[in-house]
């Protein structure tokens, strides 16, 4: 599971950084790509990494500001171009539908895969599958704002190889049934239970992704003891007052909200163009005061679930 | 009189080159800049040239592909975050209004300008004042698509002034006046009038804009002795049935256009990614064969009108 940033900028693209995007690559756990937000060029941004568009799967929009979602009938029309027939679930506030099907439909574009809409009004659990569940809450922006908290479910635990190492089982099904929990008789009639033998649960990894927002007290729940927070930072301390104002965050509110939820990473993104090259660090400074393992995101930057 | 080429690629945006995009630099003449089409990050490209977005006082849209306006929510938008007040005339086919105004009212984005649409069902002289006037003829094209032809007006001649040598005329308000056209009298009694002594009008340049098309009778009127004609050249002679099917145009076909207009130079743009790096030339050449002065635009090329 990767983090790869796409757009890490706020509002307009600067020749640093792109607006808003973030791909969660769940390559191994599912041969999927998920995106968070889709801003201008984001298909630019993906022509210069591994991302394949038909591996996108799922597409989750924060809130529908252009630098957001411009992006979107582009990145469609190339995942079409190249060869994507898999159907698309896009999530967004209510309109987003409405933007995509009348740029669809004006350029006279028909995709040859389908795309399911699912336009949210409050959030709540918007996905679940064996593997994985997605919740969506309601953050604090100028126009309805959501927040991703992505978990994937408890994976089983390891055959326990070391306590089965007594009864001389020769390699073949035996462990394979064993670790599927099932119970199995040896050959001089020792019956053994799988269960017995399987480990704790691993627990799945968790991401949350908070975009545009003010502290609200729904990024308490979003962001609890999650592997990796992906958190907007436009302003640094500062400008806190212009930040409040704007229904944004800076970098230390961002970290003091991860430490008091307990999450074990922290990486600052939606960044002012008035940061520009290493004037970031300030933001990154500013919030390892309260939470040591934050770091500012770049474009192109790719971060291992969890990171250290 | 300029063209600055931001997007010279065909249908999906490549490394090498993006989505359509030319601008018209009218610097000298209007302190103006007008764009051809505005492709998914046209903006961006804009970043990394001298081009002024609230400059940008025309955009003419030849055709609603998205390869072609799906730049235009995110231009309009920074135009108005860069400062742009001066109102914006958007010309193109019917149905680019509700695309526009779709993504403005889905964003909540209120432009601090106005937009003056003028959508088009048939063409004809869209544009006149008294220095340029602006021609759009229907090309051949899945869906409606436009030509353009941006027509200086004559400007007034100069000065003769070595034919005023003669009455030692002092420097001051006299040359002005005529040069005005007005009869002044001088010291000694004579008079003079002012159209005596200003040489021919000099005729306005002429640029033609002709996006994707098949060849069509229109295109002759359209680029009649131009001083620049721009052209699609999706495809090369040897795709040249792939160019008839799918309402393209191929490089020769531009040149012998051309040719037979009596245009002064051509400018191939909208190069299929097939034709990478140096592959473009095979394009260049197969025009010079009908046309010298024809040459292959790169992204970011500047070429004077006219140009050698
Ligand atoms: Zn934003
Ligand atoms: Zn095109």
């Amino acid at each position: 599971m990767e983090l790869e940033f796409l757009g890490t900028g706020a509002g307009v693209p600067s020749k640093g950084r792109n607006v808003s995007s973030t791909a969660l690559k769940l390559l191994d756990e599912r041969n999927e790509v998920w995106l968070f937000d889709v801003g201008e060029a984001t298909q630019h941004q993906i022509l210069r990494t591994a991302i394949r568009p038909r591996k996108i799967t799922k597409i989750f929009i924060t809130h529908l500001h252009g630098d957001h979602i411009f992006g979107l009938p582009g990145l469609l029309s190339s995942r079409a171009n190249q060869g994507g027939q898999e159907p698309l679930e896009l999530y967004g506030p209510v309109g987003i539908k409405d933007f995509v099907e009348t740029s669809l439909r004006v350029t006279g574009t028909k995709l040859n895969y389908r795309i399911k809409y699912i336009e949210m009004k409050n959030g709540g659990e918007i996905f679940s599958d064996k593997t994985f569940s997605v919740y969506a809450g309601k953050l604090e922006h100028r126009i309805t704002c959501f927040g991703y908290r992505i978990e994937e479910k408890p994976r089983t635990g390891e055959l326990l190889v070391d306590k089965l190492k007594e009864y001389n089982i020769p390699n073949g099904p035996i462990f394979g049934d064993l670790k599927a929990g099932k119970t199995v008789t040896l050959e001089d009639g020792t019956q053994l239970d799988g269960k017995d033998f399987i480990g704790p649960d691993k627990p799945g990894k968790k991401v949350a992704i908070i975009s545009d927002t003010r502290y609200t007290p729904e990024i308490d729940k979003l962001i609890d003891h999650a592997d990796v927070v992906v958190h907007e930072s436009t302003f640094s301390d500062e400008d806190k007052k212009l930040a409040y104002n704007y229904y944004h965050s800076t970098a230390s509110q961002a970290a003091r909200e991860a430490k008091k939820a307990h999450a074990k990473g922290l990486l600052l993104t939606h960044i002012s163009a008035r940061y520009t090259g290493k004037a970031s660090l300030i933001l990154q400074n500013e919030a390892k005061k309260f939470f040591e393992n934050s770091r500012v995101v770049n474009d192109f930057d790719v971060y291992e679930v969890p990171f250290n």
